[in-house]
């Protein structure tokens, strides 16, 4: 079947009956996760191409669910007939990670031991978690070797900790707008996050749900924050410079420039629709991912057993994962002796780049796709 | 008397009797500053020098209100004897700006037609605002004209009023890690925190000292994201980089990194002590300012009547007050031909290094504020 942006996609539940133990200690006794596929697996099962997401992506990632969606999946530029990851070479996996609040067991999920949500309870996952569970899958679907493993940001962890992990089970990771750690500002951040929806009187220590209520002020301010973050100061200067909603300033805490409508619409939005106990696991998961932590910080060692080809792609503007924390990366790939490209796409919509469509950046994707062999 | 880190300074208040009327058009009818000097004015009075303080700055820049105090003024690095604003040249003046909480007339402040605290209802102030004030300040002590006047970031805005405004009433205007007008980013990483503030249900829509609580859990996250956009990544990284506080991850939400104890300390500090009303209105202050937009954002043409002479510095590492506003401002002067002196101190310290002892900072003021006449 021919993938488009108005191709109407059906997602697809898949249980893992089975207990699984977590990095953490502690042990899921099941769980499920929510998966699309776009294109066709071949008979060798060697065209399958997994999309990991970022903090608070999901599983639809291109198409549509109803014929009358607004949007399309949240890399439909990426994804498709003819694009970047061409859906008529490769069959292409997106879930909703473990922890997620999209469908895969989570924190809004029912914790089979008390009939109520997990919430709080719902134990803290890793990049590593992720990808053990991405791996029984795999399992799953019987696909013993992923052609690649592709994600931005937290997604490009998860591609790179792939091929640490499981170094036979995948051929290519693109690891995309990412970094090998966070920085300290990065944990900065994500912590006045947590602390602004954690100290929210509506949290209730993470159960919220039996309160009927949800962290809806915390959540919001977090997102705000994030947002800001995500994008380049030039790419928010072009877009809403000094720009006033009235013709004077309000001398009151009202809207006066149009960016604060704009990242206040955001805000609402979000802690609307996303669950805060998935959003402060998700940023935990960030934290914490630090591959070279076991090797007493040397990257290198944590790659040496790697048997992956590494596409690395960062943008210019972007300052929560810069260049210089993809090139970071790469030179541990080339003193490791493995085989990688880079590319640093000059860009003005910093961190958000990696989800936009540009030609530079979608054509040197689309380049490397198309000479993985299958 | 020589003034050391260690002299006993004794604040005075200034009262105002007579109504002001601000530039938002409201009135009040009396206001008083508290105010802190260094050092002797002259018989010409010649030898004035006037410092602005910042975002939650006050009149306390140097010396030891009590022998026991743990630390001495907020510039206390700079201001003293032979130090680079040396008061054994200059008499130094510093105040509590109108609308401040540390002894001004603000929100904090008993409303004469209320008797309660003013709260929501102290108006909006301006940079403009506040330089028409501290011209009235000078007036009070005869003071004809400032051999400078002197301020970081905030405060650097009104010394470039300052010389807008009163061109005939300021000989030096010392702007430091400062910007003609905030930017996008600025403006929405402000209303954030504002948002963080105004949806905290202690907020009580500002009333909160009538409901005897405080915002603190606002509060607190802006003051946790202002710390971490005062600081530059790189400094933040060599202070506590990925730092544990116990040898493994915690899996909650305690903390897990060092960064995070800093950060939570400084939010709950801040909130403890600084008035949330204050924050609000200082951050529109910041929006606000924008000498240029009354002459068709042509930054030269608001420049063209000013006779002051500027002295302008800004930190590599600033990201809030980027070395690139600086220049801005410095290509304008130039533009309107005025006599200015640019300095762009390396520092990884970001914005606060406006605040800190670095010697190539210290030694250009130094030699600026020694070539002053008076």
């Amino acid at each position: 079947m021919t993938i488009t942006s108005t191709t109407l996609i059906t997602p697809q539940i898949i249980e893992f009956p089975h207990p699984i133990t977590l990095q953490n200690g502690s042990t899921l006794p099941s769980y499920q996760l929510i998966i699309e596929t776009y294109g066709e697996l071949n008979e060798s099962k060697s065209n399958a191409v997994l999309i990991c997401h970022a903090l608070s992506g999901n599983h639809h990632a291109a198409g549509r669910h109803h014929p009358n969606d607004k949007y399309a999946g949240w890399w439909d530029n990426m994804i498709g007939a003819g694009k970047p990851i061409d859906t008529n070479k490769f069959h292409v996996i997106v879930l909703n990670n473990l922890g997620g609040c999209a469908g895969s067991t989570g924190a809004t999920s029912i914790n089979p031991a008390t009939g109520e949500p997990y919430g709080a309870d719902f134990p803290l996952v890793t990049v590593r978690d992720w990808v053990n569970t991405q791996a029984q899958l795999a399992d799953h679907f019987g696909i013993e070797q992923w052609a690649a493993v592709v994600g931005g940001s937290l997604g490009g962890m998860q591609a790179l900790q792939w091929t640490i992990d499981y170094p036979g089970r995948v051929r290519h990771a693109l690891v995309i707008a990412s970094a090998p750690k966070l920085s300290t500002q990065n944990i900065a951040f994500n912590d006045v996050a947590r602390q602004a929806i954690i100290t929210d009187p509506d949290f209730h220590g993470g159960n919220y749900a039996q309160h009927h209520t949800k962290p809806r002020r915390g959540l919001r301010t977090a997102r705000m924050m994030g947002h800001i973050t995500y994008l380049a100061e030039h790419g928010l200067g072009n877009k809403f410079g000094r720009q006033l909603r009235n013709e004077h300033y309000n001398y009151n805490y009202d809207i006066d420039f149009e960016v604060e409508s704009y990242l206040r619409h955001q805000g609402d939005k979000f802690a609307e629709t996303f669950d805060a106990n998935t959003y402060l696991l998700m940023t935990k998961a960030l934290d914490y991912f630090d591959p070279a932590a076991e090797y007493n910080d040397n990257l290198q060692a944590a790659l040496q057993h790697t048997q992956a080809h590494y596409f690395i792609a960062s943008f210019s503007t972007d300052w929560r994962f810069s260049p210089e924390r993809s090139r970071e990366l790469v030179r541990a790939l080339i003193a490791a002796r493995k085989n990688v490209q880079y590319v640093e796409v000059p860009s003005q919509h910093g961190h958000d780049a990696f989800l936009l469509d540009d030609p530079q950046y979608h054509n040197a994707v689309r380049a490397y796709m198309n000479n993985i062999s299958v």
